[in-house]
C-alpha cells in the first residue's frame, strides 16, 4: 500500500483475531526495521520476536492483561542496551571495516567519536540514548507493518521490569522499551475499528519558521 | 519507491547540493509524519520547518557547523513539549469529540488515563516521554523521505539550548530533540555516497524467543 494511504489505514488495534501473519510479511517488517536509521549507525538495541503462545500468556499480566498480547500473531519487543560499551563500539567498527573493506585505521576518527559517547556519558544517559534509537526503529516498524497491511498495536503500557524478567533480558544486558503486537484487527470486537483517525491539525503540529 | 528499496537507498548524507525539494514532496513527508503513531495519540511535540537561509546560517554554529544545515533544502526540527499539561489533554479530548462526533462524557475514562500521566509524572519524565514520541515521528519522517526519494540526514549533533534560543522555542514550551535535514546528496563532495550500508546482522539484532 502507498505510504500515506497505509498510515491512514493503520490504527492501534485494541482487539486482534489470533490469525497468523505469513512469515514473508513478518520478514519484510523486520528487514525494514533492521534498515532503520540510528545515531552513528550503532543500533544499540535488540528486537525480540515472540510467537510462542506460552510466552505470550506469561507476558500478558505484565502488560495489564491487554488482549492483543495473546490475540496477536507475533510480538516484537524492542529492548535497548542497558549500557553502551567499548566492546559494542569495536564490534561495530570491525563490522564497518569488513562490509566496506576498509582499513581499521581509516575508521579511527569515527571510532573516537563513538568512544566519546561511551566514556563521556553515564550509563543511564547511554541507556536513554539507546532507548531513543529504539524508538526510531519502532517508528519504522509501525510504518512497515502498515505498508504490508498488517495491523500493529504499539504498546508502552507494560511493566518493563516484569517483561525483562520473563524474557531474561537483564542477563543479555537489555531493557524492554516498547512492544509492537502484529496481527489482524478483530473488526467485530474492536470498538475503535471504525473510529476516525484523530491527529493534531497540520497548522498546529507543523510551524513554518519565517 | 518500495519501502525496503527506499530504506536501502537512503543514507545520512554528509553533504547536500543546495537544490530545493519540490513543495509537494515536502508536504507528503510532513503529512506522513503527522499521521505517525504516538502514545495514546497525543503527539506531544511540534515540528518546525525551516527554509529561510538566514535562519539556517544562524543555526549552523549550534550544529557544530555541519554543512547539511545550509546545504539542505528544508530543515525539520522536532521539538518535544517541555511539559504535558491538563490543557494539552483537554485540547486533545475536545478534538477527538469533534472529529468522531461523540459526547465528551464518553471520553471520560480515556481522559482520566491521560490525566494520570499529567499528574503522576514529574515534568522531566513527561518531557522524556514526549521526546520518545517525537522519535517515532522522526522515524516515520526518515522513512517517508526515503520513499519520496529525498535525501534526509538525521541529526542529533547540535546544542539543543542554542537551537531553542535561536528559534524561540522556550517561549512556545518546546525543547528541540532532533533535526532532519532534507535535500539532495552531493555525490561529488560526500565521501560516503557510495559506501555500503552497514547494519547489525539479522541474527544478532533480532532474537527469536523459543
Amino acid at each position: 500500500m502507498k505510504l500515506i494511504d497505509a498510515l491512514n489505514w493503520r490504527y492501534a488495534a485494541k482487539r486482534m483475531n489470533g490469525e497468523k501473519v505469513p512469515q514473508e510479511k513478518i520478514d519484510n517488517i523486520l528487514e525494514a526495521t533492521r534498515l532503520s536509521a540510528s545515531s552513528m549507525g550503532l543500533q544499540p538495541y535488540t528486537i525480540l520476536v515472540i510467537e510462542n503462545e506460552e510466552v505470550k500468556k506469561k507476558l500478558q499480566p505484565a502488560a495489564y492483561n491487554q488482549p492483543q498480547i495473546t490475540e496477536s500473531s507475533h510480538l516484537l519487543v524492542f529492548a535497548a542496551w542497558e549500557n553502551v560499551t567499548e566492546e559494542h563500539v569495536d564490534e561495530y567498527i570491525n563490522s564497518i571495516a569488513k562490509v566496506r573493506n576498509v582499513a581499521l585505521e581509516s575508521l579511527a576518527p569515527f571510532r573516537a567519536s563513538l568512544m566519546n559517547i561511551v566514556n563521556g556519558r553515564t550509563q543511564e544517559q547511554k541507556y536513554e540514548w539507546a532507548a531513543r534509537q529504539a524508538y526510531i526503529a519502532f517508528g519504522t516498524a509501525i510504518t512497515a507493518a502498515a505498508v504490508e497491511e498488517i495491523d500493529a498495536t504499539p504498546m508502552e503500557g507494560f511493566q518493563p521490569a516484569a517483561v525483562d524478567e520473563i524474557l531474561g533480558l537483564k542477563e543479555k544486558g537489555l531493557r524492554s522499551v516498547t512492544i509492537l503486537a502484529l496481527g489482524y484487527r478483530d473488526a467485530e470486537k474492536d470498538f475503535l475499528v471504525n473510529a476516525k483517525k484523530v491527529r493534531r491539525e497540520a497548522d498546529k503540529l507543523i510551524l513554518k519558521v519565517a
